[in-house]
């Protein structure tokens, strides 16, 4: 049977059928618990040949997490048609999904275990996570970012991946709210600087113009408002425009 | 010479010099490029003597990692007196100054190189965030915190660390500033969920009582209504009393 197998896929056939099972088995437990036999096993072909495909364990691993990772990247992609707060809450529920799917593997990946710390694996992260700033800039309309917007981006993301690292350890809120509290914080993270720095206003502005009122960032302003007993009189500063309904 | 120090210093005391020695030279430049021969000359001593008291370089990098650790968690440490925004404010300088201190060894550890990613040193990390998270707890006066407020505590903790990482990579802005703007991200990460949730309304409120208009927290509220045009009608939501001048 295996042997059967063997003459009916070719060599990147096979590859890319052993990334594949890789990922199953390296996403559902931490990979330093899956083994090459675990992984022949599962693929239905021997150890050796196994070897024969991939040199080592490790080689492996960062192949299926190379896979990951363009998966994820990918679902970072979204069209740039209607509100910001809506095209990033369609992203942060496929990214949570990924997150749902890849759990384990996830976690041991990103809290460092033996299985991370390589050169390699570190470089993957680090794709994924320029692949996710430079969508969302992409998102703003902005082509040449200040250093604190490229600094409210990037903590942005790294914000994403702690909040889903918190998640997977016990998933004691629902995902959906997270999801949405990410968004939240996005506007959040914006608003502060905004309230110092007139560019990042200007950000600010940009991205709240075409909100609706019941939009995930509209909805957040009014409920926030709502929370401030009185109102100082307007400062001077730069101001956004009135929500559409 | 090496001899003669050596009659001077006992084990224990060698052994932290050592350390020191190893600390000041793996927070200058990163970690794997420190050789076991410059940590030797900096001491004073021979490389053979060096592995006298550690058995490799990867076991005098744990106990300077420690000594780093002991000390950052040592900066959390704040007088409870004083309305919270301050506190934290205090806190994140005595944060930067260690960044700023041990840099180039703080990006490599945090980065995930080839210097981190043992059992040992995510558990050193793991450690300092612990002791982070449990003095805001304190600072905020709650000894059994829901999920959400253990997410949000958590999160910002990450978020100070990837500020401070992010900050180091060129330092771009003034590091004053993003001190500041951590102690806002702060309130901003607790206000967000306190617009849906209850019991973070509550944590928000009590944050906010002692809070004076002019500071970290009161100014950030002001500049931030003043960036809303027209604020709805109060909802029927957990309020903020207002502010002490």
């Amino acid at each position: 049977m295996t042997t059967g197998v063997r003459r009916r896929m070719g060599v990147e056939e096979r590859r890319q059928q052993l990334i594949g099972v890789a990922l199953e088995l390296f996403s559902h437990r931490s990979p330093d618990e899956v083994s090459i036999d675990e992984i022949a096993a599962a693929a239905g072909i021997s150890r050796p040949l196994v070897y024969h495909y991939f040199p080592g364990k490790q080689s492996l691993y960062e192949a299926a997490l190379r896979r990951a990772a363009e998966d994820l990247a990918h679902r970072f992609s979204e069209r740039h048609e209607g509100p910001l707060g809506g095209r990033l809450l369609r992203v942060m529920r496929r990214f949570f999904d990924f997150v749902d799917e890849h759990g384990p593997g996830f976690s041991a990946l990103m809290r460092g275990g033996p299985a991370a710390g390589t050169g390699t694996t570190s470089a993957v992260i680090d794709g994924v996570r320029q692949a996710a700033y430079e969508q969302i800039m992409a998102h703003l309309g902005v082509t040449d970012p200040a250093p604190r917007l490229r600094l409210v981006v990037r903590s942005w993301v790294s914000l994403a991946e702690s909040t889903a690292l918190i998640w997977l350890d016990g998933r004691e809120i629902p995902r959906a709210e997270l999801e949405l509290q990410l968004v939240h914080d996005f506007a959040a993270l914006v608003a502060v600087p905004a309230a110092y720095d007139p560019d990042m206003a200007a950000v600010l502005e940009r991205i709240m113009r075409d909100e609706p009122a019941d939009g995930p960032f509209g909805d957040l302003v009014g409920r926030l408002v709502a929370l401030v007993p009185q109102a100082p009189s307007p400062a001077p500063a730069a101001r956004v425009p009135q929500q559409r309904a």
